[in-house]
């Protein structure tokens, strides 16, 4: 590893790591682990334009990828059931504290014949997504579950309320 | 007051000061009162496993203290019409300036047996608060009113205008 | 240009320099121009009391000058057509990154009379603006198309779908 490599790692690491934290999200505080991620998603930013997940295979086309490219879209539902995303480089603050081991993480992204279903034909349906509700700060997100942290006021989990 | 307190104290005061600022938010600027509240988080946080309101009475049980853990569902409103939060922790931006005083603020949070109310059943009536947009930036929220301050691109509450 | 001033100056481009990073938005890096322009909103401060666009004729009256109080309400439209806002205080990371030049760009506000426009008026025949979802962290926002990067999670403008 050449010194400008490990400055690269560095600023990137870094760069992760705020706006981690400023969000309600952390990264493994294994560093030396997490440094070896950070390099592989700066490596697949050379190779392919976009720093798709470093424990995915990725096509090289963009349009195909997107739902790997790190944060990935299965980031936080894995945090939530596993502590830690599919990589392992973010966890749950429980992971960050010592107070959940890692275990192995099964693959969650669905096979591609799947991945394409339109968003759009769910809303036909109703909303694609819950709409929760943080009830401090009144920030709204639509995912399967709440985060775990609001990005906003930094209330937990257990202050949000389903809203639509 | 040990050594280790002082420094979990300032430790504690400056987190929630970042978070507040970040947010749109501000602590009390009268410092030293601000850190006797945030040693109060601190005692209710090892009393009772969260960080309870220090102006409150907690049960005790997470379940039902949910609204007043700190910052509590209450703050929003209390420092929208009265300048600051029940305890006085946080302030709004006028307070901070000191173009406004504090004055006694009366007890918001609804007595037990009203408080269950469930949101379910709000929303069969509708939503069950008005969604804000900020006119700037697109940022959405669900309160009784627009926060001081977007958080996302800090335009102030004249720019938010009822969107849902 | 008084010491004082030049203080000032570096205060408010430090300030509107940490919130526009934080929030994914970013000051145009020609330091010197973007100076003048931040010396322009204080004393636009100054003069009417608030920081009207340094770019536009206000009207001094504040309800009449809300949509040009800096940031404005066209900046990010005008930041995703032309890489900049009016004044190019503002600019797209295309921009920053010297990968796109700035171009001159038209006034999109609209004339007086179509400005009062009630967002009510609109809601009556649906949503005022369509709705985006982060599909990474579940941010949502309603605007004409998805911001440059998500504020929260910092996934960029193709990981957003539309929502609503």
């Amino acid at each position: 590893m050449t010194d400008i490599n490990t400055q690269e790692i560095q600023r990137l690491y870094e760069k992760l790591n705020k706006e981690a934290e400023d969000g309600g999200y952390h990264l493994n505080p294994d560093v030396e682990f997490t440094k070896q991620l950070v390099e592989s998603l700066i490596i697949n930013q050379q190779r392919y334009g976009y720093p798709a997940c470093p424990c995915r295979l990725a096509s090289g086309k963009k349009e195909e990828d997107l739902d790997i490219i790190c944060p990935c879209d299965y980031r936080d539902a894995d945090i939530l059931e596993y502590g830690a995303c599919y990589c392992g480089l973010y966890v749950s603050e429980k992971v960050l504290k010592g107070e959940r081991k890692l275990q192995s993480i099964p693959e969650r992204r669905p096979p591609k014949e799947k991945r394409s279903e339109s968003v759009t034909q769910k809303i036909q349906t109703g909303l694609p997504y819950p709409v929760y509700r943080c009830k401090v700060c009144g920030y709204l997100c639509a995912r399967e579950s709440p985060p775990e942290v609001c990005p906003i006021c930094k209330a937990k989990k257990e202050r949000f309320e389903r809203f639509m």
